[in-house]
């Protein structure tokens, strides 16, 4: 028995046009990343995708890419599961900051480290800062102590894992079509275990914005077959323009 | 512990505007209707409404009303459900048609008790008709012998019930603030129990269409206060208008 599962990456928010890091910063879609998710979701109707079941984050930018593809392809009664264990990479003290001041108060060589590294994260948020995880809402039902300050690649890794092994998995060894609509690094978390791509090669890897990238997997979720909507060189392209922003 | 419960019912319908028995059939929102819905978003928001859980029916003019209201609030987060126990009556061998077509061939008598009546559902759904439940696939996972082809408001209220009762209920025993949007029958049956409405009453009570109901509620889910947003003479005039539409 085969099952579907469909990565999406959120498009465009507003901080990526203002060039800052948005990590959990809860930052809406801009009006390019809304063309994006809409186009997203056309292109899974134009090949008539049937979703059985959709994960999330808590942040609104996938949410709303989210609701885009339901609503485009007439899915919205799909149940929805809205995990924080999907939210982007947390970028501890970075969040919020330009991308090219922080370069120049800590070195482009720091910067470099903190966006590339797999496993060295930013400085972390202080306890007492208000845009700290443990005062927002909706955290308040979690243990406070996994709720992180800052997080690496490979951290970020080590919460969305253990939530697709318990509670992603099970649908599709059942042979569902599941849609996951997330962020950058909570989706290369998931490419890096189905593509079983190194430490090293995953920091290199771009996920593009908005392109839905289409697994199907056997009965023990290897890869039958491995591909983006809308064609190899549209993908290349949007990672190529992904990966730009962030040298920039 | 006290706990609040809003209550909204979707905005117009498409469907609403061409006059036609909707039902189950899973129509979209007219301009207008997104308009109330967000209307509506922006009183809760006004009031400082911070849900903890959301519900709805499968039936996108219902989840596209929550859509506006949780981005209205910016409360996205909230875990949402979705619940076909929540969906409209199921209007049988009326869905589709024209209400005024429908008067004609049948009769302003019949039509008014299918209507009004408590307990007299309308023809049933053909169960071989490509309309009925039993071939959609958002109802796949259920015994298709629970599945209607026409339902009575009371035979309504046999689904909504037990849903409210194990599925919503638990949230407000904990104080929590839940929020459902849903449809005229299957809020009528929340208002009929809550405000203890009898049989022969509920059936003339119309719940105006994108007006938030605000309970507050004590530990026995009595009421401590209940009330419309937007003010009392604006929910009158808009149940009137939807009464008026009944009649027409």
């Amino acid at each position: 028995m085969s099952s579907k599962l469909i990565l999406l990456r959120h498009g465009e928010s507003e901080w990526n046009l203002a060039n800052r890091f948005t990590g959990w910063v809860d930052v809406d879609l801009s009006p390019k990343g809304r063309e994006e998710a809409e186009w997203a979701g056309k292109e899974l109707a134009k090949e008539g995708f049937k979703f059985d079941i959709a994960f999330t984050s808590v942040l609104k930018r996938a949410i709303r890419t989210l609701w885009y593809t339901l609503s485009e392809t007439d899915q919205m009664w799909v149940p929805v599961y809205r995990a924080w264990q999907l939210n982007e990479r947390h970028y501890g003290g970075l969040q919020g900051l330009n991308k090219s001041e922080t370069a120049k108060k800590y070195g482009e060589d720091q910067v470099k480290v903190w966006r590339r590294s797999y496993s060295t994260p930013p400085p972390p948020l202080d306890d007492n800062d208000p845009s700290h995880p443990r005062f927002d809402r909706r955290y308040r039902h979690l243990d406070p102590v996994i709720l992180p300050s800052t997080e690496s690649l490979s951290i970020t890794l080590d919460r969305v894992m253990p939530y697709w092994a318990n509670e992603i998995v099970p649908h599709l060894r059942q042979g569902k079509t599941v849609l996951i609509a997330a962020h950058g690094n909570s989706l290369r978390a998931l490419v890096k275990h189905l593509n079983q791509i190194s430490d090293d090669d995953i920091v290199g890897l771009n996920i593009p914005t908005g392109i839905p990238r289409v697994y199907e997997l056997d009965d023990e979720l290897g890869i039958i077959s491995d591909r983006y909507l809308g064609g190899e060189e549209k993908a290349k392209a949007a990672a190529a323009a992904v990966a730009a922003q962030a040298n920039a």
